[in-house]
């Protein structure tokens, strides 16, 4: 990879240069690292106090920090007050430094001979679409998107400017999709709904006549799933991200920058308010509203609408496997203990008397 | 989208036509939406009392509704006990009316130019091959089957009539699927099922000599996956639905009917009988029998056969954290608190005396 | 399929043959199947006691068994202390010769017409690349690896000998995977971890430098998806096996010789021991170290490290509907419950006084 000097890193990262009474403005950085891992030249960080002591004994040649943590560091530093944050616009820095250095933002620019663009297809600037997509009528890519390989993208479908869809991943007809959207390998967004109606015999398909509308800057994560609506659209707002696994029902909606961890399921018509934190491995049962800044600890299961802002769980606390077949036996029997202990508390308090 | 009278919908949909004192016979529909979001021309349903108030206020130009509601409207309706059946019926013929309009069921008719299907391939009429779906030798293809962009079907596999299987489906060798199947994107039949042999240092792969057969009607959500049998077949049966992230082990068999909710899994050899409704996110271990006719809610885990018909369920109840983590900590202590209830009644039993 | 003796049989597995008084080294063994089901000529085992009574009843016409099941046996045997073992070895052979036959191990040799390999990829001998698989620059082949249809591998990313990579799997760039790997369609590998820093308004993507590294003889199940690491690697180590749709986190390390079920999940900078037996439906919280050894039941949340080997578990028993809501109500006040039940040890204890 190449480098970049500190003093360009803090005016990118628009952080404060300390430079521990050396001359570090034009020190090349050659890539970035946990403080554990680093080797010289290289640039890592401290954004959870818990590591203070590998900060020094890192061999990092400079760390982003908090003005607070100036003190322990004898090396030049990038000082922030969000150190989290300045790490990853600098992970993006590297990353576009090493895409660049690749080559792999030149090789597959414009279309691939082998991809399958409708003639009725409407194509921005510098798209590139990849090896064997398949690209279908009234389908319009805006400027600098990226579609992977071997991706399908059904009719009338939209994609906004500089998206990334990788490859393998399945969008049907008529998705809107917002800017700056990234969507990971076999990702299905718009499969039908799982809507049926019993006539005494069999299940009836329900036809699912809506679509799926996902904001800007929405990240969707390997192997996830969005379902098209019923009749009206499954709604993801801007800034969503989504973990991978993930599954969401029709005619749901995420409001804006909600983030869902991987392996978490929404059934369908539940609505997740704005700035919410889903943990991993979560249910959510439909026709649900949870409030705007929930968050749900992991595999929680959750039935009921949640109306106010706060942390809620349902998960329950690993055991031996003894004392846990001991312990889940007794909560077959937990109401009745209950009562039982209710009973106690009578007889007690008419003695008391 | 064209439009089709309220007449033709009364005819097709098998429904009595009320026409509330007007001549609505030849009244053109030009869609299907919620109570909510209908607009003049639209056609809406009832089937859920609870949504009764938004049934006057609707824009609606006519309903489907039970004839016990049929009191409650003023504008013209379709009249049958069954409301939620025949909504259903009419969400198929406006998706096929769509469908046409967008000359969705032209385009692609016939096989892609670059689709790679064997010569030993056996492809029946009207059958749709996408570009760069991959049809391997002895592959048989019933009539009016539709097979999406880069599918993969393996050698030796068949599919009966009129299914559709949508892009980046992967199917194994060997497998058997029926008539009018639907498989959404990312969905795999036929990987091999789990099954190792550990020889005191590592585990010998067993490999899975049997298939998986669907019957007729079935359809499986995006990304989910149904394992091919060790020896025998893993067998799913006539109507039954299943929705998006399902596991399905090796050996497991299905009944016909059943429906099982996104994100569920069942372990391998266990078999479910028919008309089961099996809730999102629930686990089944391996090598279990579940009745007919028996519901599991979300996010159970079933470790035991269930022998009769019935609603079942494990999952918990979503608190506040704080309160969560008391009653946490607690439950891993339970059986304790159990035995030292029963000593206390003895206790008490015996003052008693 | 053709047939092998059992004789032969008996020299490749490494198993005694007692041939039951009989001449029965010429005798030919069409296949393999379970007591349950198999005909004349073909091979049955017995690993497990409970089948003891389908030995008597099977029409196989050998059986692999433990020295000590022989005497309930009067058809030859092969004869090893690891029937199970035996079979894993004896399907493996079936399956070999059933891929002979059928010509699977013919066809497609070579790269297809249709796959786009990058002129700087690197291709071992004896590579088969399958349709529309997307090989990207300074890729690695190993020799005799197999590329399904329509698999995409990025930039950079190496591949050992003798894997077997099926349909429709995305490799990221950058991504080291041993030899004799197999992973199963729309497997994911190398996807960017879930990382981001929130900024106060919106969640800053922070790229994902690392990558991931598979060791030898891993097989991974269809949908499973493996993220790239934040900085450092995600590593699964050697003889790894992983059922269905499970995530694994960015950073995660997986012992040698681990069994992971479908449908767990693993968040990120999780470290998991060495022959570990982890259940299906179990989730991982990130940032956790478990011991080698440990086995974890099915669907429990593991939301703490374990230091020791052993069996663990916190999954829920199924209920009845009614009592089961009972119960989970009052699990959610078990805390109070609890000290309701010491307040009256208290009293009950004074007064004993």
């Amino acid at each position: 990879m190449g480098s970049v000097t500190l003093g360009e890193l803090a005016q990118h990262l628009g952080t404060e240069l300390n430079d521990a009474g050396q001359r570090v403005t034009d020190l090349p950085i050659t890539g970035l690292a946990t403080l554990a891992t680093a080797t010289s030249g290289q640039l890592s960080f401290l954004s959870n106090p818990k590591y203070i002591k590998q900060l020094a004994k890192s061999d990092a040649s400079a760390f982003i920090v908090h003005p607070d943590m100036l003190e322990l560091v004898d090396k030049p530093c990038l000082v922030t007050r969000k150190p989290y944050v300045a790490y990853a616009h600098a992970s993006q820095l590297f990353a576009s430094m090493e895409a660049q250095e690749s080559g792999a933002d030149h090789d597959g620019s414009g279309i691939d001979a082998s991809a399958r663009v409708s003639p009725q297809a409407v194509i921005g600037e510098r798209v590139v679409i990849g090896p064997g997509a398949v690209i279908d009528a009234a389908v319009v890519i805006g400027d600098g998107t990226r579609i992977g390989a071997n991706v399908s993208i059904g009719r009338g479908s939209r994609l906004g400017s500089d998206c990334v869809i990788h490859a393998n991943v399945s969008i049907y007809q008529r998705v809107h999709i917002g800017s700056r959207v990234i969507l990971h390998s076999s990702v299905v967004i718009g499969a039908d709904g799982f809507g049926f109606a019993f006539d005494g015999e069999r299940s009836v398909k329900i036809a699912q006549l809506g679509s799926v509308r996902l904001g800007d800057d929405v990240e969707v994560g390997a192997g996830s799933t969005i379902d098209r609506g019923a009749l009206d659209d499954t709604v993801i707002g801007n800034g969503v991200k989504i973990d991978n696994q993930v599954q969401i029902g029709h005619n749901c909606t995420v409001g804006d920058h909600t983030v869902i961890c991987g392996c978490t399921a929404l059934a369908g018509s539940t609505h997740i308010g704005r700035y919410c934190l889903i943990g991993g491995g979560v249910g959510i049962t439909g026709h649900l509203t949870i409030a705007d800044k929930v968050s749900i600890g992991a595999m929680s299961m959750v039935s009921r609408s949640v109306d106010k802002p706060g942390v809620y769980a349902s998960g329950a606390i690993l055991q031996e496997s003894s004392q846990w077949r001991r312990n889940a036996v007794a909560q077959t029997k937990l109401a009745d203990l209950s009562k039982a202990l209710r009973t106690i508390e009578k007889q007690l308090g008419k003695r008391q008397l």
